[in-house]
């Protein structure tokens, strides 16, 4: 009998988010799994990792029959400890969330959630983030599992690039709502900054809380995973980490410097 | 008479780092400058925003006629509070750096100094992050001041696509020495992790450093920034915020989720 695939499971929203729980619950009969997520909210970490301070991890316990490590840092770290320190073998896949609001268009910049899953491409491993559109801590995942299990099942089956990397965005909705999966490109979009003012009680010196509104600056067009999500299709974005700019890359090279 | 443009400057090594008052120094002549900066060392913080705290920030002196601002968050966070509330007006141009230290190659992804000027892009300002090949706190940033100063002008006379980002590199050598200014795309490659075991002290429980070994694996192509720089020349990678993978795009449309 093949050996099942090592799934390696991590997040943003911590080891003790319910989206942990419930993406552990949609993979189970696909591999052995082995969880490896941080100990604290890491929300807007984007692909941060920790160099000033060390890291330190422990076993914990998530789900009964589940290897589960909590760490000290960001998603990123999460994934290089998990591969080079905790693992004796490197993970078939790597799934990430399932993260407690969207992480569709330019929010895949600031996630966490994201962070993880383009470190596990990095190294060469195919790896999927996933995200619903509810924040609630107490959200329903009964729809995003069939979502996540349908997916993680898909990836594992095929045998091209192996840093493939996707971004899944799951709508908040019943089943029989929603109309599929959609392929998609990241929409263009910008958040338009507010930032609430606030006083200390003590030195009425003021801080700030980052707030603000999405702005979509293509609603115009179908092909997006805005557009995808809006008419209540699953979005699918393959992630590359190569930044280049290659439709300014020729334009650049007739620079004159 | 025009007014004269106005220039943001952040980084990711601090409002105290020898390299934003290099920075300062080589683009002085060329406009009005603000700098925004953190507070705090932010290396290897990536795009990441502060979500979980709120931003408090200070005006402070880094050069006697420079308007200048601390911040409490990370380097994205500091464009945000200077967009959206320091700034009266947009700037026409955000710098960021003088990096102490290389972003080449798979480095972009954790580069604080880079995610600041990402973040400059999504708002649609033309933004250039400067990395020195060199970590040390008195490095000599002369040689570096002349790159800054000529691509800065370059960019800042460039009249097309406004949301254009720059990822620019320059060796640590004598001027004489610098073979030129090369366009390049960025290098496949990773970093394999090792984590150096400490034990505490007092609990004797282990912590972990992360460390590692830059590993590049294309060596042999000549149109990438690894390759550029090991010649001699500064390198300069245009870069894009929209990470959707084109290639895996059409592909994956063909697939039976």
């Amino acid at each position: 009998m093949a050996e099942k695939p090592l799934i390696l499971i991590s997040n943003d929203d911590s080891i003790y988010a319910k989206g942990i729980k419930e993406l552990v619950k949609a993979v189970k009969p696909l591999g052995n799994i082995v969880v490896v997520a941080p100990a604290q909210p890491q929300s807007g970490k984007s692909h941060a990792v920790t160099l000033d301070m060390p890291l330190t991890y422990r076993q914990t316990k998530l789900d009964e029959d589940i290897l589960s490590y909590k760490v000290s840092g960001t998603p990123a770290d999460c994934i290089k400890i998990a591969l080079f320190k905790i693992l004796d073998r490197m993970p078939n896949i790597i799934l990430s969330g399932i993260n407690h609001g969207s992480n569709s268009s330019v929010n895949i910049l600031y996630s966490g959630t994201m962070g993880a899953a383009m470190e596990g491409a990095l190294h060469g491993i195919p790896s999927i983030g996933f995200s619903l559109l509810n924040f609630a801590a107490d959200a329903d995942f009964s729809t995003a599992r069939i979502f996540v299990e349908k997916i993680t099942r898909t990836v594992l089956a095929y045998k091209g690039k192996n840093n493939i990397c996707l971004n899944v965005n799951i709508p908040y909705d019943q089943p029989e709502n929603i109309k599929g999966i959609k392929v998609c490109r990241q929409s263009e979009g910008e958040w338009r900054e507010f930032f609430s003012e606030r006083f200390h009680p003590g030195n009425k010196r003021p801080y700030y809380w980052l707030t603000g509104n999405y702005k979509n600056n293509e609603p115009e067009s179908s092909d997006t995973d805005e557009f995808a999500l809006a008419q209540g299709y699953v979005s699918v974005q393959p992630i590359t980490i190569d930044c280049t700019d290659y439709k300014m890359l020729s334009d650049l090279k007739k620079w004159d410097f």
